[in-house]
Order: structure tokens, then sequence, then C-alpha cells
């Protein structure tokens, strides 16, 4: 069901600051600038560049809260700067959320597909019940 | 330099039990059980399936402590369980530290590669200059 690592979620506190840090030190770029209004979040993707042997493009995530009342803004009260998430890609969204709910041992946060990073069709699972991980899955949008 | 995310790595109380988990709940079996004694750690790799678009394995790990007075034992006191670290793929670790280091911008946790999961060459940066975020460079085993 899971096919691969879409992308790390990573909470910062300055978009701009996290951004320019990931440029000088390891040369990511952004590929995609977003606000998502309905997650409270102003968002970069920075894609991976994939090796030959792999030819797949992998995200860091880099998410500024739009408020400290939002789900980002308080992570970063209690927890401070850091991981946020682990997003993984599947083939629909939706079959997996009704395989995953069937099983009875996640609370899904999302019983319905939203809208994510550039496109993508996306659900939470809830990080209670998955070992204190906050797990989305990610369909990305279609070529 | 970064080439895609190798895998998020997750401390947990209880390889067995998180082993278990995300069998029940992804399908996600166990491609490799090691102890790292160096680390501290028990782990499992856990291969996700490659979509044909994305030929590529990538993987979540479980980290259990083999003691309290390990860096998993003592992030699990202050943090309980969740995702630990992040490891990006590089085709030459060395060089990537050494590159990574010119910048004088990050301290290096491993001034010198030593041995990961699965016979891969690892270096941890340090999470105090990367916004909180354990950061782990993988030069995986060659085939």
């Amino acid at each position: 069901m899971l096919q691969h690592i879409d992308h790390v979620g990573i909470a910062c506190r300055s978009l701009d600051v996290a951004i320019e840090r990931y440029g000088a030190l390891f040369g990511v770029t952004v590929t995609s600038l977003e606000v998502n209004e309905a997650q409270g979040v102003r968002e970069a993707m920075l894609a991976l560049t994939p090796g030959q042997a792999a030819p797949l493009a992998t995200y860091i995530q880099l998410l500024e809260p739009l408020a400290d009342d939002t789900p980002v803004g308080k992570f970063l009260a209690k927890r401070g700067e850091g991981i946020h998430h682990i997003g993984y890609a599947v083939a629909n969204v939706t079959e997996a959320l009704a395989t995953i709910g069937e099983t009875g041992r996640v609370r899904l946060i999302d019983s319905k597909p939203r809208h994510g990073s550039m496109g993508a069709s996306i659900a939470f699972l809830h990080p209670g019940d998955l070992g204190g991980v906050l797990t989305e899955l990610v369909e990305p949008k279609a070529e």
C-alpha cells in the first residue's frame, strides 16, 4: 500500500530562514511555495535530486504556521522546531483510507481526502494510534 | 547532494509492537533486523513497495533502545515515541560530509562515516544547527 516516502514535513518558525539553510547546506531549492489556509500553513516543497539508480522525486516540506492557534503553531509551542510528520505515497488515497479504516486500529483525522501540496490528495492518520507518528497518505496529482 | 529520502527513523519502546502495527495497518514487513551495539539500538528496516513509476526502495526504520542511557533511550524519556530522525541518500557520504563541513554552518556528529543499517555508510548532522531535525546521510551499500 505504501509505495515510498513522499516527503518529510518539518515545522519551522521562519520559512525564509529554513529555505536559506537547506539551500546553503544541501543545495536544495524551492520547487513549490504555497499557502494552505485550511491547514493554516505557508509551505515550501524542496525536491531532492534523484540519482540515476532511483529516478524519483522526494521532498522536504517546510511548514511555517499562519498563526499560533493552527496545528503547526501549536506543535511549535509544545515541541519546538523539528520533524512534524511523514508522508507516504499511495496509488489511491480513498482506497488506502478504506483499507486502513477497516482495521479499526487507527483514528482517521481525515475520513475523506483533502487538498495537499502541489495538487495532491492527502489524508492524515492520528499519531496517538501510530506510536506518536503523525502519518500522511499522499496520492500525487496525476501527470 | 541529497538524492532522495532513504528512511524515516522512528523511536519505539517495543520493536515487536511497532513491527506488528506496521504490518497490520500498512502491510509492510521486516526486510532486515539488526542490533547495532555502537548506536545502542535494536532496529528493523521495513521496505516500502515501490510503484511502477518510482522503482525505489525507501524504508521505515524502527528503533528500540538497548538501554535507557542510549541516544534513543534518552529521546524516548524526553519526547516519547515518535519520529527520531530522517535519512537522506547520498552518492558518497565522505564527500558529502566534507562539502557540508566546509560551510561551517552545522556541527558534524560524525566527522567520519560509520556503519549503518544494511551495510550502509552513514553520518549524522547535529539537530541544533538544522532546525531541530536530526539528519542522517546514508550511502547505501553497493550492490
